[in-house]
């Protein structure tokens, strides 16, 4: 019984049809130019819903915290960090109030603060599970981190708190929201390149041996799979908007790599949709970073992204037949803050009462499919992934706008 | 005798040293990987130095409101328009206050606003000197958006009187700020690629023929030449640090295009530098937009950008002989918003009391040039430019860190 | 009275529908790929046009000599040269008999040679003349490498000599035979992208101090401009099918490069064609190679090659807006060798009797303009091309297949 | 015993060292501009090795035949075909003598024709043994096509019957010889981009529905893997030098596609070298081509083609942290006739009696690869690969200059 959304609509009077802030000024350039983007317009900042920050590492310093500044509907409020020196330069940085600034033990003061909506959880993975139930248990909606947890048993955790306290719960994978990543969904989905038949996905760095919590076992439940192999599973998903019905995986740690000893380093994984569809991954912490996917139609064409999973930069490639010569293309969507872009989507989603489009669910299938790579990798056989529902998108929640 | 600037920093109690709110954590990724870019670190809101935004038409709607966001040193506080209505909307969405609005008539009283540091104009160009002057008379440091004025004698005066109030004046010239072209003004005096002897520049975009001020003659001053084609000339200048002796140029205008009855289609121009540098430029309202600029070397390389001059998506291209194999790169310095570059430079020149990089007498002088390129089409005969100082950078200021 | 021609049909019984080679063979891969392209077929050696070679410096011995390999009309029979040693070794590798080896002084004796079908002139610029009309004198149609001569008397001549010999002259403009260049062409004529309003050319490269003929005024004519910066002339020409009213030129020589003594370093030239189309364009001898041209539409887009001008590897490039997303592309319509193709169509015409698409005429109108550059420089103002007849590639003949 | 060799350069009396035919030229263009490739040098008609083609389908007439003009050692005087009307025209066209015309019956007349040195097989794959076999007991060395056989039991038959015929047998891996690829080759066995710790690699292509051998299991041995996919296979192999010890793969055909009755559609296939090295692949007949793959580094790079494995317009692409930047680059180490480069490997080998870099060796142990996939496909599980020789290039032999 979701009382609370319209409570919101109610208290702060969000009306958004006529809230945002929208100008129009005429064409500078002719129509053949394409049109202008609509001008920035965003809700008043007495209007936008709170965001409080759990975790003040890079991602939440380096892209999280500046990209509000691109948010309709969403503003930072408050921050949750063990360093309460980091946390204070933070927030006199972005002029939240140092009385908005909580810790670990006292985070779950949070259900007193009128001013927070929204969590949004950056922390280790293995803290998702506890952080998320506190902030349902306060009355707060969640926006976690992907991935989920360490565990298809946490993950279910998660949404099973989150439903019995009435909350939303998102997991941010800032992919599905991004205009490159959606043309290519709409493209994979629909028939300009035939029937799309093989994805190849690749995404790896080289991760630094520098103690981080990544390479520990017990706090991100895997190596580079959970961190950024994620990807290539979750966006052949998204594109696909079909579940695998199989999976192969090898993992691989160079021998002598002291980075290695808890989690694998590579892995390399198939996994096999319905129709005879394969996506073939690569994921890595052991060399230079590469961040790619390519879709393969059986009509005269592929597209992709090289790079793409990267925070910005994406390029779009094309290969398309036409009248029996080859362009090679790179068209250009536009480039928008991607953690924007998903901040933006559960804010309104909490604002209209709607299900996020990567909700829990689309969460744990990422974390039930992982467990099929490791154990196939494990037992050296083909896994099958069983007990989907049919359909498109069985997972997600509201397509955004 | 600039003592507001002390004042400034008394007032404020600025110390850059202190005062940023710099944040260090351990790298992600291999050092391998390259560098991570510093986390971003800004005064707290209360330092910042305060804009007031004069004219919000695309350009300050668009990119200078959003672009504050990047920025260290500054903040929008005041907002100038005729347009009370659409100054309202974007006043709440950007949290400035109500008071702080302004209109044409009543801007005088911002000698009265302490939180006002620093005027930005965005106006139709013959629009600049008049408010240049009041803001320096109302005791405010200017930002005045390119091209500076409509002719070298209204940029005399701006600079006069902003001597004369004892103000900082600096143009907008955000190429000069931006990594990319650092990087390339840094190779055109360097010697990797030998002695640069050719600069092709080319700035051009299809204008909307929806009766806007740039296609009108006393208030633009000119069509493309000085709206985009001044790209191509200050570029050039920029990348060589030296003064054209010399320039030839013809203006075009396609028969019966309604456009332009009042201002050029298109100017082609040489400028002709010392020791045999030339820059062969074009720029033009009538065509599909492209932006790009290349130096040649005489060493085994070329270097520019494609697209050059554009707000974002900047890309260098760079052709060079290694071991007799010609490589073709894309090296990718990094992106920054170039209004924030700007911005921040302004204010950092206002709160260290130092000479903007792009003051008003880089303005001046392309004016000049701008009025040496019109007497060459119009007498049909190469101009020459006398007069300049000899030296590099001779009417710039201190170098951007 | 061109007898001739059918002659040469009549003895070698040439039929161009029944001769060629033609084989046909099932798909390897789905039409979804584009279709094959067809198979290669030839005249056998036999029928094939005979070829003389007249000069073996780089030019014929790299690229001329291997590209009779993918002729389907020509093939090399006779070499003339002034150095024996050279000719014995080209002629034995190329099975070319060592009786068809001649040198300057009986260069005349080609007449009694019925294996010499066509002159193919390599020589530096100046002896062009001489030995055109010798070969014509001789009984031999001719194709000259461009530039055609060192003046537009020398070229008139040429003409001449030939019309009265009623043999065909053909200058080798390979450009305009290319599959890249001949897309453009269409583009340019056509409306996909609009009226093509503005053309940027540039070809460069940094030439060796090595005594050639190149760098002297008597054997070359002049510099960069009419041995690359004539590609930028040509090609614009070519792309729009019209003649240029007017040009502007400075031509610049860097103080102290011992190379410029005689012949320009750079030039930096305008062409006016009719409706305000501007080619804006740059050649130099100084600075490391770049060989490219865009054509500039007035709706929504534009193309052009880098490379352009290379023997090989040429590149399109094609910025077009569809759906308000600019793409960015390189359509590949094919590589084919250039002097082949060239060749191809000179033997053609010979076979067919049909006046070449490059014939005299258009390199004399080529030299034309190249004396209103030159003046325009020494001059310091536009120049006024005057005389051309109206219509559309009023210099050439009949378009290659 | 192969003193047929030395008996061959006795006959005709070839001496690498004096009878190319190489001319030098002063060159034209700066040496900042790289060295000019030498001039075509190649032995007179008379001395070049005679190549019998056995099979003129598609990759005969479209690719081997035009090759030879850009041999330096090879010439073709012979046809062996199925279609005698077929071959009388190819044979007419390239100047060969009807005489030397066989077919698949009278093929063993061919020891008769001294002109023939060497056999190039060119027929579909279950030929190749009898083929291969047959012209060893002709006396003739033997360039077969890859894949060398349709089993591993046939490919090691070829190489005892050559070797007891004491002839020369190469397996026709042009990727190999060819420059771009050498250079990946180079970096991958150095220390420019660190180690290489993973290989993606994709080769696919939609294939046509025409009753074609391809898709015949008797006659092709397998579907897209034999055919297309063993380039990822063996370019992996020799980029890295060493052979695999496991792998795992999977097989795919779309439900419904009538193409893929007898063979499948595509392969995804892992290669586990030494060192927890491991090469990614994918290979299909179902999807618009794609020919690429990408050597990952540890130091801060990776490289590779994109295109690759195509007849020509190859491309390399390469990432590098340049101080801090990241360059990506296309490198341009020339084109080069693959076919050429590998027919002339073969004639060098047998006139100084050396064993070919890609010998029988090379294509069984691909056999033997691809044996192991096909059984880890259908029994779902990795299979190891045992009994390699340890060391470099194990079944390599004399390096190509």
């Amino acid at each position: 019984m979701p009382h609370n959304y319209r409570l919101k609509l109610k208290e702060k009077k969000i009306n958004l049809a006529t809230d945002l802030k929208k100008v129009e000024l005429e064409p500078l350039n002719d129509s053949t130019e394409g049109k202008d983007q609509p001008l920035p317009a965003a809700l008043e900042p007495g209007k936008a819903l709170g965001f409080a920050l759990v975790g003040l590492g890079t991602l939440t310093l380096a892209e999280i915290l500046p990209a509000f500044a691109s948010c309709k509907y969403a503003k930072p409020v408050a921050l949750v960090s063990g360093d309460p020196v980091k946390a204070g330069k933070i927030a006199s940085q972005y002029g939240i109030a140092s009385k908005n600034i909580y810790d670990y033990k006292n985070f779950d003061a949070i259900k007193n603060n009128p001013e927070i909506d929204i969590v949004y959880i950056v922390l280790p993975n293995s803290m998702h599970e506890e952080f998320t139930i506190r902030a349902a248990n306060a009355g707060k909606h969640v926006l976690c981190e992907k991935p989920m947890a360490t565990s298809s048993a946490e993950a279910t955790r998660m949404i099973d708190a989150c439903e019995k306290a009435a909350k939303k719960l998102m997991i941010a994978y800032r992919i599905q929201y991004e205009p490159n990543n959606k043309l290519a969904m709409k493209w994979t989905r629909g028939s300009e390149f035939g029937k799309v038949r093989v994805i190849e996905a690749m995404n790896c760095q080289n991760i630094a041996n520098s103690g981080q919590w990544r390479l520990k076992k017990e706090l991100a439940g895997g190596g580079s799979l959970p961190d950024i192999g994620l990807y290539c599973l979750n966006t052949s998903r998204y594109l696909l908007g079909s579940e695998p019905e199989q999976v192969i995986a090898s993992t691989i740690s160079t021998p002598g790599d002291s980075r290695f000893k808890e989690v694998e380093e590579a892995v390399f994984f198939q996994m096999h949709f319905p129709g005879g569809v394969v996506a073939n991954c690569s994921t890595s912490y052991g060399i230079h970073q590469s961040r790619r996917y390519r879709c393969y139609g059986d009509n005269g064409g592929w597209f992709g992204l090289d790079p793409a999973f990267a925070y910005k930069g994406l390029k779009m490639e094309v290969s398309k037949m036409v009248d029996d010569v080859e362009w090679r293309s790179n068209p250009a969507p536009g480039e928008k803050n991607q953690f924007a872009l998903e901040m933006d989507h559960m804010a309104r989603c909490v604002i209209e009462d709607k299900k996020p489009f990567t909700p829990g669910e689309e969460g744990l299938q990422d974390h039930k499919i992982m467990e099929a790579l490791y154990q196939s990798a494990r037992e050296g056989k083909p896994v099958k992934i069983s007990g989907n529902p049919t359909g498109i998108d069985v997972f997600r929640g509201t397509l955004p706008e």
